[in-house]
């Protein structure tokens, strides 16, 4: 299903002077800008879907792209582009963004910085006299944190076909408002935006991101090279035991649910984690019944998370669960359900390589890294040849009004992010 | 302080004649009428101190008492006591008793037991035609389950001098309600009962009760010689990790609150239960936050409750458990708080001697076992001598409507219980 598109692996010569336009100042400045869009105290930002603050956002957004002269449009699950149009205007475009919507405690940079970057890029592309051979499109996707409609990440499913159209305007809010609800205030508010019928399957995809995680600021690398996003395994375990009196029962006769829970986290935990940097293990629920200090606890509910770069690993990590958690039931039952299995994708190494080989050419120290979070480049890898650009957190923090990532990293992304859209747009 | 009074090591002859005079079905027909006191469904009992229900409990009783020639009184802190006399009137009563309070979802047997076998065991003396030379006392303690009113064991530790009576009186329900002004309630119920002034302080202690755990069931013995109660310990840790995404921060520089919480668990239990079976040890309260399944925990709360019948024992377990969880910890932070430490009590051996040789001189089986549960007899050891008789629970289980014990073996308690009041009231 990939449209048949030769991935430069090193960046055209023409890369590296629009990758010089890029101006941290004027990023930066937007950026703040854009974060008055649902401000709330201490930096943070609530920005979630189609809400007020977000209709905000995307005006703010057209009015940037027609004083840059890009073409506004707008699809079915209300996804808005920005167009610059190509030599060839026909031929499919290379699409670059992110989201513009954030959690309800989110931070400045999440999402928005995508958007920002590629429309810097742009800009700074057509500074530097560049006229593309294909259109390049800046996409602000729908509805990424799925926190106010779930799921998330609706807008890039949809374009992607991943999912349906409808199902997903059928969504509601805790409110009873449905996102078709929601998306019909929004585009009244935008009347003369024009929407575009099907979906153009673009030639590629890229999306700058923040990393957050901390490992771009721990090894001192200001840009990370995404390789590919990881896989996760989501389970329920159910351990039940027997209520009792912690006086009275004797301890060789008991079925204690938090002692055969704890048991089995720990050996799970030593277990997947052992010898294998790259596994990634949380308990993030533990849940206990009747959970009172002089009760022997009957029942413990506990989430795992358990995520690798590697499927096989993934499956036959995620496959020893069962058994550890049957080894330390200590005389309790337990029941293991598996939610949920996404096995890891790994972007194409060519888009890889360009991104890799445009850092270094524009002199920006990268690190080869796989995404632990999810992103909408997670549901493009299956439509279109994508790749993603990190640039650093601070202390590793995001969906938090502390989130922070300093100017001149943010910049350096932009530029990388430049330098690839440039040598893509240019084939 | 512990009165001189020589205890008989076993029982006297006329001992035998009274424990024969023990009537199961008239025993088993009081349980059953006393728990429509507080009925509540499945046969299950909401009999809390002070109410409405332990006032028709008490009114209850002191009419089986009217109805067998005994004198009733109530002291200071509502103590219900109904006395024979004996040839020498003036001399220490030998006491014995429970509650008639219950949890509020209790069964028909806690507590009230013990108060209809003493009741049982002097009837059954008397109509076997035994004066005895002390006053014999029926007690039934006020408020032993603090399910309403905290602590528990109110009346006994009034009694026997551990609490001071002005501070008993001014605690309160959840409703406001003061113990004084609940009591002033009960008392305007039985005007023509007399208040006595100090406490008598008795010749021993003798309380009956089930077991409330499933030894004497799974050893198939009848009667239970309580040796004396565990000791306890409880501790309250608090382990404070870090908040993060489980995708994007790496295992290794994670502050995972429950992974180390659950490695403490582990390791304490492991290292308390090993090779000593007569350590207990429950973790009944385990609380997390923020508790989603999509977040690195940053806190958790856990409960300690460790038991033990041997002083030392408990001591040196217990004392292990701070650097337990400092080696466990992670990386986390972690504080650990002991709330109390009750050490374990011995009951005087002759007691313990006299209420074995009684059950064998009956005929009935039975098996010196430790309480690990408290009882008002706790309070009593420091004040007289003191003993307990244990019956069996069913399935170990009390503290719930699905308590039972059999006729018989309630029965057979009681004849052990009337043979050992005969012995210590001839003396």
């Amino acid at each position: 299903m990939i449209a048949p598109f030769a991935i430069p692996e090193r960046p055209v010569a023409a890369a590296i002077a629009a990758s010089e336009r890029v101006d941290e100042d004027r990023l930066w400045q937007r950026l703040m800008d854009m974060s008055a869009h649902g401000a709330i105290e201490n930096d943070g930002v609530n920005r979630q879907a189609l809400s007020e603050a977000d209709i905000e956002a995307r005006a703010h957004l057209r009015s940037l792209g027609a004083d840059a002269g890009l073409t506004a449009s707008v699809d079915a699950i209300g996804n808005l582009f920005l167009r610059l149009s190509g030599k060839r205007a026909e031929a499919a475009p290379v699409l670059s963004g992110s989201h513009l919507d954030s959690q309800p405690t989110g931070g400045r940079f999440d999402g928005v910085y995508g958007v920002l970057a590629a429309l810097e890029a742009v800009e700074a592309m057509r500074e530097a006299g560049i006229e593309p051979e294909r259109p390049v499109e800046i996409v602000a996707w729908t509805n990424e944190e799925g926190s106010r409609f779930a799921p998330g990440m609706m807008g890039s499913t949809v374009f992607a076909g991943a999912r349906d159209l409808d199902s997903m305007l059928a969504v509601r809010d805790e409110n009873g408002v449905s996102v078709a609800e929601a998306l019909a205030t929004v585009r009244a508010s935008e009347p003369d935006l024009p929407q575009r019928d099907g979906a153009d399957r673009p030639a590629a995809f890229i999306e700058a991101h923040i990393e957050q995680g901390p490992v771009l600021e721990a090894k001192g690398r200001t840009v990370g090279v995404v390789q590919g996003i990881e896989g996760k395994r989501v389970f329920r375990v159910t351990v039940t035991g027997e209520l009792g009196h912690p006086g009275t029962v004797p301890q060789a006769q008991r079925r204690d649910a938090v002692i055969a829970a704890t048991a089995m986290v720990t050996a799970i935990g030593d277990a997947v984690t052992a010898n294998d940097e790259r596994a990634k293990f949380a308990v993030g629920m533990f849940t206990v019944e009747p959970n009172a200090p002089s009760v022997i606890p009957a029942e413990v509910r506990f989430s795992i998370d358990l995520r690798h770069s590697d499927a096989a690993a993934l499956v036959r990590l995620g496959d020893r669960i069962p058994a550890l958690c049957e080894d330390n039931r200590r005389g309790c039952d337990v029941v293991v359900r598996e939610l949920s299995h996404d096995p890891p994708l790994v972007f194409p190494k060519p888009m890889q390589s360009l991104i890799r080989t445009a850092s270094a050419a524009v002199g920006i120290p990268s690190l080869d890294i796989f995404s632990g979070a999810g992103h909408d480049a997670r549901h493009l890898h299956y439509h279109c040849p994508t790749g993603m650009i990190f640039v650093p957190s601070r202390g590793g923090i995001s969906h938090s009004v502390e989130e922070w990532s300093d100017p001149e990293h943010l910049a350096a992304g932009a530029r990388v992010l430049a330098a690839v859209l440039v040598s893509l747009a240019t084939r």
